[in-house]
């Protein structure tokens, strides 16, 4: 796809635009999708009556080319026999092909709308709820987010890929049948860019990683763990800003999701499928978003950071104050919601 | 109302607290108003049917005492006669008075949950969209924010005061009643110190205020301008993290809010009233927040900030993903909104 931009500082929307705040220094993607309807990203045109899913095996003709799959080598690209699937999303915020200019106005700098956003469809079957997949199927999934994270990063105008999951209404989910997506950006989101300046300065102090510390304090005082393994452990953290906020951490140290062996992701599938089973039972049809926290892709191994997968329910809608404030107020305790998470069958 | 807390890394959650995120450094409101109850503060026990209202004129007996109202002289405190009343929030999230102890563990760092929350009442009348008020209202509610801003900046621990409204279900309000709030704090709220942070190195390079400079750059542009008057202008930002995002500024450069006239409260009622008229033209029934960014209560007036009014429609729920993701995407470009709203009736 082409943009047309003459440079100037109030140039007419392209296709998909980065857009830097003057006055905050974030930035905005402008993804207009199509001309007069802005809902389209937020809202694409599948059924959610269950009368037809292009994500269901079977309908793979009516989705965008799969980019990857875990299927039956049998089996060819594009036909049923898969257990995962990665595609280019239909509705991307940002695009690999854009042909925008570098706009440094001193007020109002944008950039291309260059980026990489793919969708996940976590299995063949029309299932809604993430308590439906098995531990292998979790497994999977956390294979294809290897796996394509390994791929993007190789683009090398991309610096960050956000693998996040939204699930259920409130949490911005546009279909019913799981799914998860993959936002590869030129810039780092404002929150890992926060995480590495902490982890940056906190390991000139100490010599040590901020969140193996956490981790070690965490299990220490027992009252926020929500369960743990000998490779895993779970905990709703000090300063949740969602109630019943859980983060899910390898105990030994690591920044780099994509370093894991297939051994470490069968082990943690089984272990998000008992975490994300426990919230699903405290607050059944809960919706969520989850958020996989890793090192940018121009770093090597970092002893200063930890990655790590955010899940954050979403049981009520003040995150528009919240976000025009910048902080949030989260009316339970995390030592209370990590004793409910505990308590779930 | 007294906290219970042994300065300990761990100790149960008190009544209120601010806890600060050892990764991000932003602190969050931990406000437990009752224990097992987390949905009071977003759901207070008022019914949404119309039965009965306790912010209706008539009902002040079902209120907290009022701290401040415009009122009919010859009416006493606490009864009819009033044109906007400033209550107590009856479940706060932040409190005058906590008991707790500043915590300084190396990794979870707390404070009493000290502040002030208090509601706006704006009409005797039980006005459910801002369309109803007229622009004397509109001005009897910009009046009361600045008294009560006036008067909670003499609390020499709050450092900052936000007011803010949630209009519709979206947006986190749980009462129809028109109504607004504050909140004031012991700190800054990330966003404001992002402003200030940018405002003040602008300053420091060019010796101009960002704002005026974008005031300036975007009248000459015209194509974001909603609205302009002598004195206001209304613009969707270049940046717009919200489809339709407005903001309100005085052209002339003025960082306090609580520097305004009489007469200046009286024409910005009249612009605030024009431009949310536009939005509810625009999209009807549509839910909002409007956050007013003015100057820290601990500064004098600044070269380098200038106060103004964010008004941020809902239309999607994809804020928490965006939240915990640090940066917005939207799906409408702010030329286009600024269009639509221009030709709002």
């Amino acid at each position: 796809m082409t943009v047309s931009s003459s440079g100037g500082p109030n140039d007419a929307l392209a296709e998909s635009q980065w857009r830097r705040c003057p006055f905050t220094g974030r930035w905005v993607v402008m993804a207009q999708v199509r001309a007069g309807r802005p809902m389209d990203f937020a809202r694409p045109a599948v059924r959610r009556d269950g009368a037809f899913c292009p994500f269901c095996g079977g309908n793979e003709e009516f989705t965008t080319a799969e980019l990857a799959a875990r299927r039956d080598p049998a089996t060819p690209a594009n036909a049923p026999g898969w257990r995962v699937r990665a595609l280019p999303n239909k509705y991307p915020a940002v695009l690999s092909h854009v042909d925008g200019t570098i706009n440094d106005h001193a007020l109002f700098v944008s950039r291309p709308g260059v980026g990489v956003h793919e969708v996940f469809v976590e299995s063949p079957e029309h299932f809604t709820s993430s308590s439906q997949l098995s531990a292998e199927q979790f497994a999977d999934v956390l294979w294809i987010y290897r796996q394509r994270l390994c791929d993007v990063r190789r683009d090398a105008r991309l610096r960050y890929g956000l693998v996040f999951k939204n699930v259920g209404a409130l949490s911005g989910a546009s279909l019913e049948h799981l799914h998860s997506q993959l936002l590869a950006t030129p810039m780092l989101p404002a929150t890992i860019s926060d995480e590495l300046a902490s982890g940056a300065s906190y390991y000139q102090r100490q010599r040590r990683c901020l969140f193996c510390d956490v981790i070690a304090a965490e299990l220490a005082a027992g009252e926020r763990i929500v369960a743990t393994t000998d490779e895993w452990v779970a905990f709703c953290p000090y300063a949740s800003r969602f109630s019943w906020e859980t983060w899910i951490l390898p105990r030994q140290h690591q920044s780099d999701f994509t370093c894991l062996t297939d051994g470490q992701l069968g082990s943690l599938g089984s272990f998000l499928r008992q975490i994300l089973g426990q919230v699903e039972a405290t607050l059944p049809l809960v919706s969520y978003n989850y958020l996989l926290h890793t090192s940018p892709f121009d770093t090597l191994a970092l002893e200063h950071y930890h990655w790590h997968l955010e899940i954050l329910p979403r049981v009520t809608s003040v995150a528009g104050f919240e976000w025009g404030a910048g902080f949030a107020i989260n009316t339970l305790s995390p030592e209370k919601a990590a004793d409910m998470l505990r308590q779930a069958p």
